[in-house]
């Protein structure tokens, strides 16, 4: 997506120097653009554990890369390839423990480099993996895009306004290698013309929608307004929320769906206002295995600082901030779950289906169990 | 309450200096603790309008105290007392246009001076009035935390830990002269030896959760834990939230509840979970005009400021940090209304009633229309 009047992905290996891979680090969005350098694994281990990136997709993708760095540390370690190459897989996997993303790239990976022939250069094939892992997440997204387009576009026959989407922490395409999940369809429909507006809930504690989402619309030039999430209650409640769109950590089978903390509110304030509610996911964000969300899925507690301290710009530098009285404890729990009744619709990138497991399975037969 | 070791209420006149009102600065909390001294309308006026005092009853106690100014300075204007002493009521009255409260205080001040004898003291009259208007408030928050320290009371028999409390925005003693009324039930409780403890949401914009109430719970030695306002939801549907308590800015006749942003969402989790969902509020608080609170109360909007900006302790200074990108549009919605099928029951001065009109004109049958 743009940045500026240039193009970037979340993630790519440096056109002067093919043993360098570059990413955007995102913490210190949306004050300063900032783009780093990983040449060796271990700073792609920091880059995902320290969350320099962040996001489903855009994890997996770095786990990919960090794998090709891996390969071309291990064709020169002193104690051998498998040796190294298999230390590196490890470090990686300790990362984030709960992307499964992270799993899913580096065990591609070490199949890819295991199964090579004999004559292939591993290098090439570890380098060619790590990209087919990124383009096929980009891919997923752009096809995201056009199946939730179709969505905006009939809601917008029926107005003489712009089409209002209120959206939840950032499932934009810094949460991936490019376009987004929830933001796709919003980035295809201002291709195509249509009018659109956004509100964006600020996504405390860590503010990743006032943060990353409204900058990232900010830079594509789509009209957005960033609120407290106290507020897309009342906005339901007088009309002027027309469709919900969010992205998922992980969505059961059976509908049920895991996302950043507060996402539950919203969903039932689109429900007792019919307001539609969509989650936007590529496939590899269903959990195949578990049945029931809120009593399975387990939730990340994160530091009590990140309700404590709130980081921004002062001047022109970038600070932290205590907001609470010092001695108060707090809690911060990163993700709820919003159970499948409240859910209007899942955009994949096969296409849109209801939060229930007949209709998941009749969009991806080859998960149904054979019985 | 207890701020230290010392007992105070939020306004007062100073024992040493008659001519003299006191007020705790609530802007600089919880970082400080600042006692500030009105001594002329004008600084009852700005205190109000910059929000050093804020709160339904506070607002409404900071009127009738600033009407006692307003006397000491009329007889000795220069253009004469009637002159003087509706030029400062005029200038009280448009100090916050919305606050039911402050028209309240600011009439009855009228009406006492002007209806004093002729051999009265006008200064001592305004100053009883002042004394009184203050009393009552602080007495139907005593009366408040009464009647809900029972529901409190009720819960707590049929556990084996503490009553887990969830609260929103400040309805505590800040908010009025003494007590609160969201808090009230809790400091009796906590009087009473009954284990609580509060789940604080922050409350954004302007964070009166995070600063004020965590701040007052600290002060009071009440176990408590600051959350952001998106987590309200997670912990009901995980059996964590016994109660919520709120207080409300105008609730009419019907049970319709307009409170700070944020309400609604955390009143639809309540719902969803049958977590029971309580307002307290003294009785100035009802709106006996207002049938439909959704379609008729006005809901203030403020400076996109308050949302952008967020105001915070950096090493032993208070400072302002932008969290958006600079360009990104902000809205802030003050207040939203929860419909009164949402809500258990009404804490008032009088006692528990339902959100109906029904039973809230059964608790005050003075206010049935006479037909």
């Amino acid at each position: 997506m743009k940045v500026g009047n240039d193009h970037y992905r979340t993630i790519w290996i440096d056109e002067n120097d093919p043993e360098c891979v570059k990413i955007i680090d995102q913490r210190p969005l949306p004050h300063e653009f900032v783009i780093e350098s990983l040449d060796k694994v271990k700073h792609a281990v920091r880059a995902i554990s320290e969350m320099h990136v962040r996001g489903a997709g855009l994890i997996g993708a770095t786990a990919g890369y960090g794998m090709y760095l891996a390969v071309l540390e291990a064709m020169v370690h002193a104690r051998g390839f498998e040796y190294s190459l298999n230390k590196s897989a490890q470090e990686l996997l300790r990362s984030r423990p709960t992307a499964v993303n992270l799993s899913w790239a580096v065990e591609r990976q070490l199949d890819a480099i295991n199964n090579a022939d004999s004559n292939q250069d591993l290098i090439q094939v570890a380098k060619t993996t790590a990209e087919e892992i990124a383009n096929e997440d980009a891919e997923c997204c752009r096809q995201i895009g056009l199946n939730g387009y179709s969505l905006l576009q009939r809601i917008a026959e029926t107005k003489d306004r712009p089409v209002h989407i209120l959206t939840h922490c950032n499932a934009g395409w810094l949460a991936f290698v490019d376009y987004g999940s929830a933001t796709s369809p919003i980035y295809t429909a201002a291709q195509k013309g249509l009018d659109v507006h956004v509100w964006v809930d600020e996504t405390r504690p860590r503010n990743q929608g006032a943060r990353l989402t409204a900058w990232e619309l900010a830079e594509q030039g789509i009209p957005h307004t960033v609120i407290a999430d106290n507020t897309g209650g009342h906005l339901m409640q007088q009309g002027m929320v027309d469709i919900v769109m969010v992205g998922t950590d992980r969505t059961t089978y059976t509908g049920d769906v895991a996302n950043k903390i507060g996402t539950y509110l919203k969903a039932l304030a689109a429900k007792d206002n019919h307001v539609p509610f969509y989650v936007a996911l590529p496939s590899s964000s269903f959990d195949w295995e578990i049945r029931d969300g809120i009593k399975e899925i387990p939730i990340e507690q994160r530091s009590s600082q990140e309700v404590k301290f709130i980081q921004g710009l002062k001047g022109n530098k970038i600070e932290q901030v205590l907001l609470t009285p010092p001695n108060s404890p707090a809690a911060n729990y990163a993700f709820d779950v919003t159970p499948s009744r409240l859910v209007t619709g899942l955009i994949t990138e096969r296409g849109i289906c209801a939060a229930n497991e007949q209709s998941i399975l009749d969009l991806f037969p080859e998960r149904r169990p054979s019985s």
